[in-house]
């Protein structure tokens, strides 16, 4: 017993928790163990693998059934999804869309292909997602309201929209979210890249943005090799997102009349077939990724400088990634833990860079981020696979 | 035998050279007879579907041998290489570029998304792609060279490139197109999304560009269900092609940092594993397509008023997909014929609408495009699978 933080203690706890006789645990690994063979299959044999076929239909059909929206159209990875979320909504060149600090990069990178600028918000520790209350005070000094939107008063330049991004599957705090947007006339797009499975109050997910974007690439809760998904509750959305993504092609016997700039960013059927067979799994998958935050909620529980994150309360996540936040006092540690855990093949890793920090994004407009900069300098990721507990061989070879 | 061209007698010939007892024939459908299940089936056993994985290093190396370049980049679509070609050439916000006004929606999307506007060329009936000769005369017209490259003197934009196409397989005239582009300051990108597996001269399509685009989606003549590839012979924009395919990571251990907006465009490792065995396959997928090219020539030998496509001389083409040409005194037939074929299950299709007679490109600079509106008029696209004279069962049931 040691009331002193150590990296011995943190390692003898995640050895207690994690499967001995592995050679490298990582940090995601998907899970194939239903119906993925027997879909793909269907796929090669029909010839049907590329960019029409049953599979996509249903993968929507039964994404939008799962998530509760009125409709999810598939594309190729959830950049993709984020893109056309954005452009959907109104957000035009020049201007300015809210967004964590504490985000992967696809988030800002969509906003870009938009010709549009990050404007990056603060977080909460409670959610480690962006913080309402902090955004609203915030606006309340540096908007203005004008006929057509809320605009930047130092930059002159149009707020059309705020995208919160559900950190590692713990959601954002959604309800006063949206008053602040409904307060500000700003479009709520949700990044839901990282939470399928996971519901706040009651609902999932992405059902609080005008369009919100989800996830399939390797290392997510379900994956369909690369993949994405676009949601919304307006059909009419629904049907332009579809209509866009597929080169807006006018449908025609044999004519090709393409009636807008489109993109070309369906998912192949083969890449939905997968998706198919990892959606069954889904509950199953969310109950272990429970049953492991929970083991290392308790191996972690009394020990001093660090702790396990879990969900906010009034919400349920889906534990995309477990992750330890240190104390203050301790954050100088954090990288001689990522190298001893790294270095015994648990991989671990930081929270990504601030978008602010990085050379492209440098410019833009922010908020104080002292708690994006204080989760930046203490978090760590943890080996959160949903078959971590059920595997003894190494599945990666 | 009548000297005049009737629908029934394109019907005879049709039915001469096509199986029989099938009730659909689809333009274009892949065959899966190699590997496919087998390597698919090691990315789901070892677990490597995603966004690493040997098959995509394999695919890449792969596909450079096979085209002769130095670095092949496997990408998630044509358009996807296409739009990183544009902007590795250093196509910029406001600049035009070249390119052929008979050509899939794909080229002009690709321009557009780099904030670039198209400039619509003629084609030449020879090869159906764009007409070099024309081309250099009409820039002798209107372009202005300044220090920064050519300018277009009539809208006082600068012509960063052209984007010939290799319509249906058969390769554009690549050696007076190269001599117009150092004439004039213009960087050549080829649109080789149609020719894997054409040859110019002897030596593959895509060996002229400063950057090459080809596609696998599921029409083409080798399939990874969804995807591309951006093949370059400059090993400095190989390196930044894989860059910023991958959202411009800077390799760390665990650190997330990005040097640029970079693109979520790199192929999954599972499309990738489909590609590597449908690659081992080209060679007697295309020998079978040069058999089915010669079978329509012969059946189309003595027609009157139509004629097959063929190769042109100096080139070999894949013969992705045959086409008819009605002279022009029977090009009112064209729409009769498309409907006959159509309703008998033999699959057909027109050009497609030239991109200058679409919405959103109707205000884009132009030459006169007679040629190209004269094929438009007159092309029908006939059904070109590889595996078309092999099967007696629908294979999309």
């Amino acid at each position: 017993m040691t009331a002193e933080f150590s990296i011995e203690a943190v390692l003898a706890a995640l050895r207690s928790v994690l499967p001995s006789g592995k050679s490298f645990l990582p940090l995601h690994e998907p899970s194939f163990s239903g119906n993925e063979w027997a879909y793909v299959k269907e796929c090669l044999d029909t010839g049907w693998v590329s960019s029409v076929g049953k599979f996509v239909d249903r993968f929507e059909e039964e994404l939008a059934a799962y998530t509760g929206v009125k409709r999810a159209i598939a594309v190729v990875n959830g950049t993709a999804a984020l893109h056309v979320c954005l452009l959907l909504a109104g957000v035009r060149s020049g201007d300015e869309v809210l967004m964590p600090a504490l985000t992967f990069i696809a988030t800002a990178n969509a906003v870009s292909y938009c010709g549009a600028i990050p404007h990056f918000v603060d977080s909460e520790e409670r959610t480690l997602g962006l913080d309402p209350h902090k955004l609203g005070s915030y606006l309340a000094d540096i908007a203005e309201l004008r006929e057509d939107g809320c605009y930047n008063r130092l930059t002159g330049r149009r707020i059309k929209a705020v995208v919160p991004m559900h950190t590692f599957g713990h959601p954002v705090d959604l309800d006063p979210l949206c008053e602040v947007c409904g307060r500000f006339g700003i479009e709520l797009i949700e990044d839901a890249a990282e939470s399928l499975g996971s519901f706040y109050k009651g609902r999932h997910t992405g059902q609080w943005g005008k369009l919100s974007a989800l996830s399939f690439n390797g290392n997510k809760s379900i994956t369909t090799g690369g993949g994405g998904a676009i949601l919304t509750n307006d059909e009419e959305l629904g049907r332009l997102a579809k209509h866009i993504t597929t080169t807006a092609k006018v449908p025609h016997r044999w004519e090709f009349n393409h009636d807008m700039v489109g993109y070309n960013y369906r998912l192949p059927n083969i890449n939905a077939a997968l998706g198919c067979a990892q959606l069954e799994q889904l509950p199953g998958f969310l109950a272990a990724k429970h049953e492991l935050a929970e083991r290392y909620r308790q191996a972690f529980s009394d020990m001093p400088g660090i702790r396990i994150v879990s969900e906010p309360a009034d919400s349920q996540s889906n534990y995309w990634l477990n992750a330890l936040l240190l104390d203050e006092e301790c954050a100088g540690q954090r990288d001689a833990l990522l190298k001893a855990t790294n270095d015994i093949g648990i991989m671990t890793r930081p929270a990504w860079t601030l978008m602010h920090k990085l050379l492209m994004f440098a410019g833009c407009s922010k908020m104080d981020l002292s708690v994006a900069e204080s989760l930046e300098r203490r978090l760590i990721n943890l080996p959160s696979s949903s078959g971590l507990m059920n595997n003894d061989a190494d599945a990666h070879g």
